[in-house]
Parts: structure tokens; C-alpha cells; sequence
């Protein structure tokens, strides 16, 4: 029986209050209105991000709210206008959109939509600034357009990215947020060269995927910078060759980085949001050709201090949101390249080191707290 | 009769002292030793650099000195080892050198060498460590590897740019530094696309090169920025269509600008060397895929300071050294191109905007300093 245009009533882990852990309720979940679709999720696994917005220390507090924005799931139904997305077609909801008709969906450089690009404040759809789910008519806040800690959602079409149904959900779901922010990152703008040497800061699932980035691109070296030295045996497995633990050091780690390579790295890429390792990112690559890359989230009131002489010296810095993937037209192309086996989804599967069923999503919480492991998978199991 | 192998006695100006007039004083000039060759010198101009190190001011005092940098001449001899010259050649001495055997060299990308890179402190040559310039035994300091201020001087191999006997030394001397910079700025580090927005923060020889640059590459807007609003007028002749001048506004010139673009230039290029304005280029550049591009050479405890929220928001900073051109690979290309005429010639003339005879030479201290005009062109009248 169709649930098209039909109140769905489904389970979703909803956060009450900042810091508490989520409690699983039965919500309704309305249809999809204009540009929306409803997808039914099938796998959905836990980000700094969503932690950083259930602490909400510094962040906007908004309470109650279904979290989460990696996943992978089915549409179910799809609202008016949308054309290019039917039910049971294979999406990846995605935390940033693309309308395709801003000047930034129209620059071939720039993925920052003007339309969808990510709001952490925004609680509600677009559409009509309402919210699609409720509990005895009570709102419950949306979380990036996406909130996927529930086994029905509504997303806007321009944050769905459509993509081969042959595809492993469970495994490509992790390419909707943090493995694609830290690959594309290397291989979309910091371009290594064969041969090159690339420093890595932070060695989480974002930084491992910067560094698959570096090995594919055929890096001779890969220097992981982590204050975990806990991390670095992991890290070998993504291709990391050298480790450096700013802790062992008396002097500043862009300094340790030059005098191992000769004058400084072919290319950095940033993935902690530490500003004391952005600036050092950025001073440890070589004067003439190097090219630094900011991934990492820093704090509201951080400053970027260098002296301008660094740049002067042929330096480049960039910053990138989301790898510079356009997330309708770019994510379902790098879902094929797993499929077509030009990039391994083996190394895809070793982020994924916990799996939990949707009641346990609390466990995914502690995991990430206590710093264990990468990527913790959350089954809907319906 | 040839003078190879022989001192030559002739003209030269001399700084006795920071900030006093020069001295025309004869001068004797040893032969160039290996890789080394004495040049003729017939043109010369005034930039910016000469005055900084006349002036001596904040810079490391080195007296007496044989300023001057920009300029064109006809090689008279060459030292043991040199096999790329020969006397007669016509040849633009350069201040920052390629020795066409380092890394920076090699690369692709960057034109600082590391033998031969820039160095204000030196006033020797690096072969012995001595001067090839004497007034009666007392040896005088040489600047910039190149003392154009005289009518023969000794230049390393790897500081001399070969170019066509027929490009008229007059016009194409100021292609050897600042043209050079600004316009390599532009065109080989912002580049900007056809229809493309540019910010040019300074609006002296440098700056409207880099104007030129961007008229060149078809941007279909070119803002001047400058605190001087007499410059203008001679902008526009240069490409420049729309003027700020900072001191016309309440509000930080980025967001002048801002608002004048729909939220940012495609690209900036900064000219003036001012910590204010390389922070104000670099911000008014527009999210998703500006560029902004360093040129000025900044005091030496500047420091950049910016929001990294920025960076990431795909905004990109760069530096740049004599616009990425390799001294002797890329400018003999440059000329051909004003010789072919992909490039117009009359453009060059019209940054030249003094003329004066060398026993004139402190008229152009006088123009520069008082602001008047782009370049002063000094005729060695031999």
C-alpha cells in the first residue's frame, strides 16, 4: 500500500535538550511538499558535526531535533515540481545543496550554493519554514536539511544526490559528508602530483580520507600530524607513510616538517579546525610551489595570523567546504568510480569501524566522545 | 679595440650616503669573472626598490652603493664559463636570478632560484665575494646583483634575460622588474577569465600593469583602489573603468566593494605593499572562487590577520615574485610578444612618463618622490 501523500508515523532518535542522550519516539513524519522528496533511510552513521550541534556548546542551541546527515536511503515519495527523483530511486541526502541555477552552481569552481548552502541554524524547510515532523503536533526541529536519525525524512531535491541502486548503501553512505569533504579536498584542490609530499593534520575520518587522497594521487610521502599518537597505527592502512606528534617537539611543527623535506611539503591539507594547525598547515609548505588547504571547522572568534612575506614567498592557501564536490552532480560520480572499481571500496569499508542498530545510537555517541574508532554505522533496520 | 679582459673606467652614480643626492663619479670596472658579464648599459629607470634602499630606511644601510635595477644594455664581454652570451647581445639585467639547475628552477611553478634569489643585503658578487666596481682601490658596494647606474656594470650569467637585437631597449627596459611584476601578477597567478571582475589595490606602475593584465585577459570590470584619486585620470587610459578611494567611505573598502560586485570581485591583485590593503584584497574577493594575489613587499613586522571562516569559505591567497616570470626563460618571451605584437607596444611607452639625461639621474629621485608620473627614463647617452 502506497504511503505517498500520507502522514508517515515512524521511529526517530530525537534530542530533548543540549548534552542528553537521544530518545527514540514515534513521530509523525508529513509528505513531501514542492521540491521535497521523503526518503525512507537505510543507514545512516554519526559526524563530529551532529555532535558538535547535540553539545551545542557555542553553537545555536535548538531543541528538540532529530539529528544526523550521513546516510544513504530509498525515496519514498516525492512532492510537486520534482522531476528528476521517483520513489525507490537510491539517494544520498547530503548536508549542503545545490539548486543549480545560483551563480555559484554555475561557476565550474564553487560548490556554495546560494540557495541550500548549509544553515546550522535553520530548523525548518525552505519551503514554508515549517517542520515535517511532529509529535502530537508538536514540532520537532530539522538538523541541515537532512535529519537521517529517523527511518523517514524530508529533504529538499537540491540536497539529494541520486545514485547507481547497485551501490552498497551501508558502505557508500559514508560519502555523503566526511570521507568526500577530506578526499576532495586532496584531489580537487590541493592536487597533489605524482611524487609530491603532502602533510595531513588530524587524523580522523576526515584526515584519512585527505590521505587515500594524497596515495591515489601517487604521493611519495604522507606525513600525518596528530597529537593522538594513538591514530598513527590506523593511519598507516590510508597510505600514511611518516607521523609527527607536535607533542614530541620543542619547536613548531612547520619547522620539523621543513627540515624532514628539505624546505617544507608540496601540499598540506588542515582537517583538525585547530587555528594554531592552520597556521602551521600553511607555513610548512615549501616557498615557490606549495599549496596549503583548510578543511577543519575553527572556533567563531579564531584569527588566521601569518606574516604576509609567506605568501609573498609563491605560497598558495585555500579553504574548501565539502571537498568542492557539487552534491547532485558530483557525488554520484564518485559513487561510480567505487562501482567501476577506480577507487577501492575496501578502504571505503575501513572507515566504518563500529555498527550499531538504530536503538543503540546512543553507543555511536559514546564511541565518538571517547575518540574510538572512525565512522560508527547506524541500521535502521525497518 | 676591444676593452675585454681590461678594466673599463666610465660613468657612474654613486650613493655616498642614505638619502643624499648620487655623485656622478668615474669609476673603474673590473672584467666579469666566471659566469659572470660586463654589460653596456644604455637605458635605466627608476623604481621604487632604488628609493627603499636609498633611503635606507628600515632597510640594512650599505654605502657607497651603485643603485638601479631596471634597465637594458648590450653585453661587452663575458667571463670564463659563459656560453648562452656573447658580446653584442642585447640583454635586460635582472634583479632576481635562474640558474636553471635548482628545484625552484625546475619546477614548473615558481621563479625563485635558490642561487640567485633576490638579495638586498649583498653588495658583492657571489663568484668572490667581492665588487667589480672601484673609485681609486676603494671598492663600491653593488645592489641587486645588477647597479644599472653606470655606464658598464658586471651581472651574473643567470640575472641577464637575452632579448631581440631589435625590441627598442628604451621601451622594453621596463619590462625587467616592475611592468614585469604587475603584469605577470595578473595574467600568470589571478588570471583572471574573459568577462571577470579585478580589483587592482594600488594604481602606480605596478598596479596599472596589472590593470593592463586584466584588460588583456578580457575582464569586463577593472576597480582601481587607491588613496590618491590624482591617479585616476591616467588609469583609465590603462584599462581601469571604476575608481574607490578608500577615504571616500565610512566602511572597510572590501565591503565598498562588495557591494559594488554582488558579494566580491572575481579577483584581486594587491600593488601597494600596505598590511591594510593586502587584508582588504584578499576579503573583497567573492566566495566559492575568488582570488587574491599578493604583489607589494610589506613591512617587515606586518602581519596578516583574517577570519579562516574566509578561507573556507573557497576564497584563495596567493603570492607572487616578478609576476612568476623566470628571468631568462620568460622574459625574452615577453618581449617577442610586444615585438609580434600580441602584446602593444604603445602601452609600455606610456608608463614611461619622465625622460632625463644620466647627469640628470637625481631629477628622477625628484619625481618619484614628489609622486609625480609612472617611470623615469634615464639615457646613458654613452
Amino acid at each position: 500500500m502506497s504511503t505517498a501523500g500520507q502522514v508517515i508515523r515512524c521511529k526517530a532518535a530525537v534530542a530533548w535538550e543540549a548534552g542528553k542522550p537521544l530518545v527514540i519516539e514515534e513521530v509523525e513524519v508529513a509528505p513531501p511538499q514542492r521540491n521535497e522528496v521523503r526518503v525512507k533511510i537505510l543507514y545512516t552513521s554519526l559526524c563530529h558535526t551532529d555532535v558538535y550541534f547535540w553539545e551545542a556548546k557555542g553553537q545555536n542551541p535548538l531543541f528538540p531535533r532529530i539529528l544526523g546527515h550521513e546516510a544513504g536511503g530509498i525515496v519514498e515519495s516525492v512532492g510537486e515540481g520534482v522531476t528528476d527523483l521517483q520513489p525507490g530511486d537510491h539517494v544520498l541526502p547530503i548536508f549542503t545543496g545545490e539548486c543549480k541555477e545560483c551563480p555559484h552552481c554555475k561557476s565550474e569552481e564553487s560548490n556554495m550554493c546560494d540557495l541550500l548552502r548549509i544553515n546550522t541554524d535553520r530548523g525548518s524547510m525552505i519551503n514554508d519554514g515549517k517542520s515535517r515532523f511532529s509529535i502530537n503536533g508538536q514540532p520537532i526541529h530539522h538538523f541541515l536539511g537532512t535529519s537521517t536519525f529517523s527511518e523517514y525524512t524530508v529533504v529538499h531535491v537540491g540536497q539529494v544526490a541520486k545514485i547507481n541502486p547497485a551501490a552498497p548503501l551501508d558502505k557508500v553512505c559514508v560519502l555523503s559528508c566526511g570521507i568526500s569533504t577530506g578526499f576532495g579536498a586532496t584531489v580537487n584542490v590541493a592536487k597533489p602530483k605524482k611524487g609530491h609530499s603532502v602533510a595531513i593534520f588530524g587524523l580522523g575520518a576526515v584526515g584519512l580520507a585527505a590521505a587515500e587522497g594524497a596515495r591515489v594521487s601517487g604521493a611519495s610521502r604522507i606525513i600525518g600530524v596528530d597529537l593522538n599518537a594513538s591514530r598513527f597505527e590506523e593511519a598507516k592502512k590510508f597510505g600514511v607513510t611518516e607521523f609527527v606528534n607536535p607533542k614530541d617537539h620543542d619547536k613548531p611543527v612547520q619547522q620539523v616538517i621543513a627540515e624532514m623535506t628539505n624546505g617544507g611539503v608540496d601540499r598540506s591539507v588542515e582537517c583538525t579546525g585547530s587555528i594554531q594547525a592552520m597556521i602551521s598547515a600553511f607555513e610548512c609548505v615549501h616557498d615557490g610551489w606549495g599549496v596549503a588547504v583548510l578543511v577543519g571547522v575553527p572556533s567563531k572568534d579564531d584569527s588566521f595570523k601569518t606574516s604576509p612575506v609567506n605568501f609573498l614567498n609563491e605560497r598558495t592557501l585555500k579553504g574548501t567546504f565539502f571537498g568542492n564536490y557539487k552534491p547532485r552532480t558530483d557525488i554520484p560520480k564518485v559513487v561510480e568510480q567505487y562501482m567501476n572499481k577506480e577507487l577501492e571500496l575496501e578502504k571505503l569499508e575501513m572507515f566504518v569501524t563500529h555498527s550499531v542498530s538504530f536503538s543503540e545510537i546512543n553507543k555511536a555517541f559514546e564511541y565518538m566522545l571517547s575518540g574510538q574508532g572512525l565512522r560508527c554505522m547506524i541500521r535502521m533496520e525497518h
